[in-house]
């Protein structure tokens, strides 16, 4: 079925810059947590992390950030008394390896002791289980080329690195049975959440034998946590194998964190690694069996999107499916505390249509995810002066906005610059609504509508209604003061994606509303009564009548906001040139880019993906031609919307390289880094969820009319065949596309 | 009547920073042309300048500003061949006076000549003439302790310094009876404007004499100018003096510039200095007649308001009056190239009062100014896409704009930084419409109305009303994204005193168009028919009823825009400890006083000064005591709204140091040198006006009410008596205001 080496991605070597980027390109998690691609006896400055789904804390004026975990799987060399680690001076060999298929992190690692002590060699597996999402498992064997005996520190370490830490306190610790089962509570600083972390450390030879290789073990409370001193006597060139099983658990997930994690670490040692392992391994093969998407005629493309969506998945919160809560993806995945842990519109737009294509339970609990938010919506509304739900920008569990005023730090001066996205960024609340509407169409679920979705559709409707004006001098309802997509130009009138947007928004909500008042009038009328909505409809059907979206002018081109034509045209190498400092801002006053038409990311170009059928072939390539050369895709969520549109006018060859810059964003690590002093690393799911968006919608074609699936090949030259599995309105087809027809087949 | 000494300034000594400061504080000039204060022998460091009023010039990609004339006077001491100059290492001493009586700027230098040749001074005086505005002239003494001979260089330097020159061009020179006269004609270069300088040299003596003194004279063409250099023998102890005499014209002013320039000259040369002195002295005689405000109790007060009156006086364009072309007054006069040689609000707010108290004539001039720039204002409006009149930011000759969207340059950068002074400061066009309600408030003439100015109002209201939104949320028409007085904060909306403003426009369209109903039907008719008014008038009279004017809250307190509560609300400290460069630009993005209450200047407080009647003493003073210590006063035009709103509230003496603030701006020359990297030097007629504002509506009380003088006295503790002189409807009032009443006397 498949070469297993296609599925790797190895590192050999370890500089410090490696570090940062491996972490994020051999991330594992399984939607509970994320677990950063770091050796086992990573420090702070490595920047570890097992950052657990929807858990946030906040410290003093910093930002409020995901919780990044006690790490159970801590593990040191300790050769007489010196530790050593990958990359230091004694070193000889050290690879990483990441199996994609199966989200298996495995290193391998040679150090030449001092004083003729001989040739230490580690090699361990370690994976985050994707059945038992609050189990992750190492499996670490030892070896020397001549006998010897080393120390090996084993245990909870929580002097984990935080960007705005420290964020957990009133920390606890025991163990348990001969000193082999650690354990250690903590509380969030913040809300005071406890959060429960084991680590068991089982020797893979019999008991009997144990004393013959661990010749005492030391526990020890220490500043950083709690950790066994194993010494060991090593034999020449005899393998010794240790599993150790970490858990994790904080109330928010059960009532007895302690008492979960101390059963979930039982079973685990019960179970053993060989039948753990199996369980992990089924789920894998479950998900990509609908999941993959196979391209024939083009290695690189296959190895880059197959790692993308492996990325996707290590994130998917599927085990929120079952529970009240339902939780969502933030920006930067569960990649580290980087973009605060929060949900952007990267979710909605880029990331939530390849789940709904292969598994619609999931993108159904964004939505629930956001519909838990409603609250904190219209909190954000009201803060304003508004009534309805304004979205958060950067959402973290309650809805409440997690972005500052000052998302940017001025290179220059130190100090933070004022930007407008949380308070101007208004599409968010239409982002939310159009992903409802795509739910809906590839699943005819009216259910999700009855629990929330259409009270959050009229709520986002009512937040436009108050936040429009009326032009007397146009005879006509704007949308004034925003920011589109480009983040560079803002507070700007009538940008059309935003106009367009919201004119959506109105659209859905009055459809829906029809659907309802055919369907269940007693729902919609005591949905209309209860949120007092009446006059608000009166008005929306009005404003539909005067509203002002921007049309294309005599050239085809729809001007991005009031006056956009009027700004500077020069070149991306232009303003580029003008840069001071590589890492300054380019959007504010003083920017490069905010007195031009360079813009940030794709903008016009979204919208007109995003509304395919209202526009023609060649208003499409008019803008595509304009806005591209002025584009500096200086946001992962760009590229594949310029290769959408792309391959929308028939030039999917052009599209290409867009696609492949798009998947390979994580896979090449090569990503910025640094927004002004701001360290923004990590994984980029909406990139992730762009390149199937391009894959399957653009070159594929693919698109959902009046209940069916519709399929326009339109293959890059060189591609001959994608296969890939959609579940429409609860039914799995497969579907196989060729240069010039495809094939559907109904999988029951 | 008055000690000559009272009228004097002096400065001893010559730094580099004097000479800046110098330049300005020592001005001379006339209202045609501004003569900054240095030496005769001032080279392009020193700034000379002779700055002419209302000729402009544009030079590449550099900002528009005003024309720095040809220097006539310019004269240099050659020693054994070396050129003396004040300040360098042959000074001994060196003085310069201003008497701000009479416009005379004279100087007083020695120096101790190389090779043991003795010791020589030069004394001279000079002052551009005030009835003949084209003519500058300067008595020049040079004597020596021992015999000597020494090379006076004299002729037209034209190697002036320009901030954003060059901007003449097409030099041509001559020289006329026995080299005493030379001339020099050239062009401005962007519009090719002949200008005209001429230069006569005039000994006292006979001219049997001369040949004993001035042994030859060659006349040389340089790079520079064109020179004669006269060899002098100068005999122990012996005085002797010269006359230089300089006309200049534009064929703005007259059709033969260079004819006129000749006859000017030949004329003053057959007058005669001492018959020279006489008119120009007697013309600020008659000035200072109805123009002076005498201050008994406080010496210092006195002469800070004499100097700002003389400074006022020396830019008014008196010679305008009888010509077709009005012109106006600059925001930094006369004093050289800074701000563009623009004219800016300030006139209409707080320059124009004065004049319209003391000479209604020159008060019409600025409107009429307007009016002829009307079609720029026109233009200006269309370009962003409303009708009606937004008169120019920086307004010069045309009414277009000279504002660029890139008014500050970035310390830490040195880039442009967008502002949006030109765009979004909309009052002006309600400012300038409040001059022409003062006008007629306090002369009860109707011809300038039907001259242009109702037209001017008409068109600024039809502006407005082409800019408003209505707020369906609110049920209002609003005013948004403007920048008010304070300038730190940009794009606001709904800015008090915007609003306000644009209220009074409606008010007063409406009012003249009653007025003239009753009248002059005819003409209204006629009027409103010309410019397609009636669909505007009939919006703008529903717009009154749902116009929306922020109010007081409970604590009295008026918000000075839709969110300014919500900013952080630190001291003036706090905000200016966050400085990391003193010359940073305290607005925009990255400026330290943008997201915080800290503001430039008054702002809601200059609006209740302005609608002194509209509301109460207690809604005055909880708006004085919040803003007060919130406002940085970053500008000329800031203290005095403070002092007089502090008058309003009944004291007078925590208005006082704002009034001494005002009052002393030009006469200490500390004040602001830098905005960000740009040079903003030079005088401050705002500030001039200010003081007298102060002075008389202030501390005197001075309002018109229904066509009658009213007098409040609140004076100052320690002041005993103020005298001053008002026409109303051109009937002169003086007034004599003591601590508990005041008299008021016709003046026939």
């Amino acid at each position: 079925m498949y070469n297993l080496s296609d599925w790797d991605i190895s590192d050999v070597g370890q500089s410090e810059e490696d570090v940062l980027q491996n972490g994020n390109r051999l991330l594992t998690g399984n939607g509970y947590m994320g677990r950063r691609g770091v050796v086992d006896e990573a420090e702070a400055q490595d920047m570890p992390a097992t950052i657990l789904s929807g858990l946030y804390d906040h410290h003093g004026d910093l930002w409020r950030e995901p919780v990044n975990s006690p790490d159970p799987l801590y593990s040191l060399i300790i050769a007489d008394n010196i530790p050593v680690r990958a990359g230091d001076k004694y070193t000889v060999f050290h690879e990483q390896t990441l199996n994609f298929r199966y989200g298996i992190y495995s290193r391998h690692t040679s150090w030449q002791l001092p004083a003729d002590r001989g040739k230490v060699t580690v090699r361990t597996e370690r994976y985050a289980h994707m059945e038992n999402v609050h189990l992750l498992c190492t499996r670490f064997t030892l070896c020397a080329d001549i006998s010897c005996q080393i120390v090996l520190k084993q245990g909870i370490n929580h002097a984990v690195r935080d960007l705005n830490g420290p964020h957990l306190g009133n920390f606890h610790s025991w163990s348990l049975q001969s000193k082999r089962i650690l354990g250690l509570s903590c509380k969030t600083l913040e809300q005071n959440i406890p959060l429960a972390v084991l680590s068991a450390f089982v020797p893979l030879f019999q008991e009997s034998e144990v004393l013959n290789f661990i010749i005492k073990t030391d526990t020890v409370n220490e500043e950083g946590g709690i950790f066994s001193y194993h010494t060991i006597n090593l034999k020449e060139k005899a393998a010794v194998t240790f599993y150790i099983y970490g858990a994790i658990y904080s109330d928010i997930d059960v009532k007895e964190p302690v008492t979960a994690a101390e059963d979930q670490i039982h079973q685990a040692i019960k179970e053993g690694w060989d039948n753990l392992l199996i369980t992990h391994k089924t789920r894998w093969d479950k998900i990509w069996h609908n999941g993959d998407v196979i391209i024939e005629g083009d290695e690189y493309a296959q190895r880059c999107l197959r790692y993308s969506l492996y990325h996707l998945w290590l994130i998917a919160p599927r085990h929120s499916i079952a529970t009240n809560r339902a939780l969502s993806i933030p920006a930067r995945g569960l990649s580290g505390q980087t973009y605060k842990g929060a949900v952007f519109w990267d979710t909605e737009m880029f990331i939530s249509p390849y789940f709904l294509a292969v598994m619609p339970e999931l993108a159904a609990q964004f939505i629930r995810y956001r519909i838990q938010t409603l609250p904190g919506a219209k909190r954000k509304a009201a803060e304003y002066g508004y009534r309805g739900a304004f979205f958060a920008w950067e959402s973290q569990e309650t809805g409440d906005d997690a972005c500052s005023d000052f998302n940017v730090t001025d290179v220059f001066t130190g100090r933070p610059v004022r930007t407008y996205f949380r308070d101007k960024q208004i599409h968010i609340s239409a982002d939310v609504v159009y992903s409802i509407k795509n739910y809906f169409d590839i699943t005819r679920n009216l259910l999700l509508l009855k629990e929330g979705a259409l009270e959050l559709i009229l709520e986002s409707a009512r937040f436009f209604l108050s936040y429009l004006y009326y032009s007397p001098e146009h005879k006509r309802y704007e949308v004034l003061d925003v920011i589109g997509p480009d983040e560079y130009h803002e507070r700007v009138n009538n940008n059309a994606f935003t106009n367009k947007m919201i004119f959506a928004v109105f659209e859905t909500a009055c459809n829906y509303i029809k659907i309802f008042k055919e369907s269940d009038p007693e729902f919609i009328d005591d949905l209309i009564n209860r949120i007092n909505f009446k006059d608000d409809l009166l008005f929306m059907e009005n404003v539909m009548q005067h509203f002002y979206i921007p049309q294309p002018d005599n050239r085809g081109i729809i001007e991005q906001f009031d006056g956009y034509f009027r700004l500077e045209d020069c070149s991306l190498d232009t303003v580029r040139s003008r840069l001071k400092d590589p890492k300054e801002y380019w959007g504010s006053s003083g920017g490069v880019a905010t007195a031009t038409q360079i813009i940030k990311q794709a903008d016009v170009v979204t919208m007109l993906t995003l509304f395919n059928n209202d526009y023609s072939a060649e208003i499409k390539k008019a803008n595509l031609d304009y806005y591209e050369p002025r584009t500096e895709h200086g946001s992962s969520l760009s590229s594949c919307m310029y290769a959408l549109l792309a391959c929308e006018t028939g030039n999917s060859d052009w599209a290409y390289p867009f696609f492949i810059k798009t998947a390979e964003i994580d896979i090449t690590g090569k990503s910025k880094h640094f927004a002004g002093l701001v360290y923004i690393g990590g994984t980029h799911p909406a990139g992730n969820g762009g390149a199937w968006l391009t894959a399957i919608r653009g070159f594929c074609g693919f698109s959902i009319e009046n209940n069916k699936i519709k399929i326009v090949p339109r293959l890059p030259e060189h591609w001959k065949k994608v296969s890939f599995s959609v579940t429409l309105s609860g039914v799995e087809h497969k579907i196989t596309v060729l240069k010039d027809n495809y094939t559907q087949e109904i999988i029951s």
